[in-house]
């Protein structure tokens, strides 16, 4: 038996670009995997303007979905859904969860729907478990950045096939994004919805190209990742009844580098 | 055949009690149910201090296991643990995921764990599926209430086999908790811990008997319920690979009364 152990590491991944989207995927089975999303937002890698009261920098619940190709979540430069857009602004999940439901029923097109608790703090963990299938191998999801007027991180249509065989482990860096449907300029602007709706773009340390900003750091080259996710595949054999957990660290905030 | 068509609505339903806890389940096989947790916290039913701003009235995600009668998420009158505490007094979900997590792994007691979204107001609903097995019929949850000191709803081990078969729906009103962490007598205290750390009670309208409280309303019998949670037997027919949900209705606060 082959033992796959592939380890793939995309730093700076563009999370809005399919990866692998048009491969056939002919895995024989289902796949399990856990996923572990990291908040990496700290005062020392985002010092300007760190949120610390009312709320304090957080992360919302993470609602994700497997699907295939004729589903997508979000995608950079195009418009929000109406759930993409009451999730980013206030982590409302229901609307997204209705447009997955929708496009599971219509076009088959979605395999599940899967969700993590919050986090209460700009860095911690927070974890959950997916399941994936040969003509649902992508994985989608959003986190909203709290506090924030529409912004956002997550993962496009990320492929955990290979061809024959599903990937060991994957691990993406994070950037934010903007939703579009917000024009609030900093984490705590006050609601000001964008009219007409503007397209969903990447926050980098430039653009928006304006001071007030509060990612806008023109002494860097690029902003340092915010946020983290890996997906590690769960062997058949910790598939038992009682234990389909990957080993989580004691503490969520453990094993994080506060700075960059 | 037999068709199981039991509907239990426990109205009042003392969600700390085990429910049937020591009944052996000879149910055959896995059951997959989807879980809708539907928040009531309106004005209309609880005006009395009820939080308008930063932040106003809402719902933390709800964290949740299936699991035996060896595993006690949370019980009435007895201490919090410490990922309980972190839970009701933050929203942060990772000590009580590890919590659970090691007793999955030590004594086999746990089957799986479920998280769904947070709901961003006093009003509105989420959802998302669980999966129950004979040795592990059992449900526990909670949510937090946000804003508050440490006040929860949830249930505990609910028990969701009945003999041979697994409960086609099970409908269950909810009341709040206090977890005895925090002192705080309203929903916008600042943290103040217990010391020592009192055992998880029920807030009922009568007591903590102070005028201060929150949910003291003298001229009640009973509080109305703040929340209410509906667990649904997915039938194996809608166990498809790409659609297995309930049909979820359109808006999440459409369907619920905003009164008592």
């Amino acid at each position: 038996k082959v033992l796959w152990t592939v380890l793939v590491t995309i730093l700076g991944y563009a999370s809005s670009l399919p990866v692998g989207d048009d491969s056939i995927c002919t895995a024989e089975e289902l796949a399990k995997y856990r996923i572990i999303f990291t908040g990496k937002w700290s005062q020392t890698a985002f010092p300007k303007q760190y949120p610390l009261y009312r709320p304090p920098a957080q992360w919302s619940s993470l609602l994700g979905v497997t699907h295939s190709s004729d589903y997508c979540m979000w995608k950079k430069n195009e418009y929000a859904s109406n759930g993409v857009r009451d999730f980013a602004e206030k982590g409302e999940a229901w609307a997204l969860m209705k447009e997955i439901e929708e496009a599971g029923e219509k076009i088959q097109s979605v395999h599940g729907i899967f969700s993590a608790p919050a986090i209460s703090s700009g860095i911690g963990q927070t974890s959950t478990e997916l399941e994936v299938h040969p003509r649902h191998p992508l994985v989608s999801f959003v986190v909203r950045i709290v506090p924030s007027p529409d912004w956002f991180v997550g993962v496009d249509s990320l492929n955990l096939c290979e061809g024959d065989h599903w990937m060991d482990e994957v691990s993406v860096d994070l950037f934010p994004y903007d939703a579009g449907t917000d024009s609030g300029f900093t984490f705590s602007s006050p609601n000001f919805a964008t009219i007409p709706q503007d397209t969903v773009t990447e926050i980098t340390c430039s653009s928006p190209s304006h001071p007030a900003n509060s990612f806008y750091y023109p002494k860097l080259k690029i902003l340092p990742p915010i946020a983290q996710v890996t997906m590690v595949k769960i062997k058949k054999s910790q598939l038992g009844l009682s234990a389909p957990y990957i080993n989580l660290p004691a503490k969520s905030n453990e094993i994080i580098d506060s700075g960059s």
